[in-house]
């Protein structure tokens, strides 16, 4: 009798991982997972069976984890939240009868806050620039309307070499809604090896600091930063 | 030397705690919470001083934390992640040169998400429904703006004695711009002992399942559920 885990492992280092990722990490035959995630969590692999491809193999890796699952208890790892941009979608779309349980994680942008502050206190949202399964006009008019909305705006996948002004065109729809000075934060590596944090305004900001490592943090229109802190108050005077 | 640790301890059960979070709590001399959150963590607590109020006292609660922290360690503990209605930006705000670590945790979305299946999978956001510090008229257009760019929609704080009719109007709000058939789940109680999930559609959603210990998720246009699963693809055809 198998099962199959999605797990998120959060930003990466062991510390913020959950005690129940780690723990059916630990209860796992198999571990699945892109390279550099299971380089992440290695000390807790001794003994267990990898199976992990580059970057591409999305599709053969849960069509691998799935069939493993029948007999074996296998985890399918992905950094942060699994649910968020991560495996779980498509673990579940191609699911036929497999028992699954998906383990959430610390995703990217509740890492890369607690890094500057509490940017996200008030309404946020996550929006992807990858458009690799997504028309770049979608991911505009959802820039845009984010930015009409006063939302905390958190970019993953904020650079890739093949759309390198994309980060610097919807920064600019964002400019349209909301002040020069309005913060702005790249955060790469968030709480894992080779953390480096970067905060400035939308009129300052410079899009090169940016790559597929970042995630980018855009403050709503009461935003500010003290003593280095970047802050969203909880709310509006009412 | 004293320190203040602003921790989210996730959904509510000790398996979705962070690692670091707990070791956090273990290391502290006194905990800062509100009491329901205070029960959550009883076990980690023997031979702790506890500072808990009702509800209503969390600036009273922020300032003592950070009166206490000059020379002892303090935790500040929220739900879910402390970063996002929690407790972070209040204790930021209120800083005035005090030594604080904001340790992220698994926040609502999230749990409920990984309960759900994976709804989450594409661009999504967060929209708290209360309106102590924030004017429904905003939060009405927030809920118009994400359904009108086709983001996952993560309802927080839905219902409440004092605004019975939010979430209904908020759900008539996404009909204008959202199939009948869209998948929408509550989840109460996620990851935590009373969990009870439901999921329908934006036609046949009843809004009285919803309370205050529960978030509600509204899926974009590509969303459907499957074997019970509510998932959200990665991507739209291009
Ligand atoms: C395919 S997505 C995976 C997201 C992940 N499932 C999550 O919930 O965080 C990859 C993107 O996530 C962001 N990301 C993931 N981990 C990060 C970290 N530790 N620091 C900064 N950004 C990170 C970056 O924007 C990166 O391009
Ligand atoms: C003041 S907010 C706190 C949010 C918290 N800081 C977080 O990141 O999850 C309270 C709201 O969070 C949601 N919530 C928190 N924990 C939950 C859980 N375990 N299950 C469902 N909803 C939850 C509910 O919508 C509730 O009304």
């Amino acid at each position: 009798m198998g099962k199959l885990y999605v797990i998120g492992i959060g930003p990466g280092g062991f510390p913020h991982m959950t005690i129940r990722a780690m723990d059916a990490i630990k209860e796992s035959d198999i571990i699945v997972g892109y390279n550099k995630y299971i380089d992440m969590i290695k000390p807790l692999l001794a003994g267990k069976e990898i199976f992990s491809t580059g970057m591409k193999g999305e599709e053969e890796r849960c069509k691998k984890a799935l069939e493993l699952s029948h007999d074996k208890i296998v985890s399918v790892v992905s950094t942060g939240d699994s649910g968020i941009y991560g495996m779980a979608g498509l673990i579940l779309q191609l699911r036929m009868d497999e028992e699954i349980e998906v383990i959430p994680g610390v995703t990217a942008s509740s890492a890369a806050a607690s890094v500057l502050g509490a940017p996200l206190m008030h309404d946020n949202c996550n929006i992807s620039l990858s458009d690799l399964m997504t028309p770049y006009e979608l991911i505009q008019n959802r820039v845009n309307l984010a930015a009409e909305g006063d939302f905390v705006i958190s970019l993953y996948n904020p650079k890739s070499k093949g759309r390198p002004h994309y980060l610097r065109e919807c920064i600019n729809i964002i400019k349209m809604h909301r002040d020069g000075t309005t913060p702005i934060a790249v955060v790469k590596n968030a709480l894992r090896d080779g953390q480096e944090v970067s905060i400035s305004t939308l009129d300052t900001f410079d899009d090169n600091i940016a790559d597929m490592l970042s995630i980018v943090i855009i403050g709503n229109s009461q935003s500010y930063v003290k003593d280095g802190k970047f802050i969203t108050p909880r709310g509006y005077n009412v």
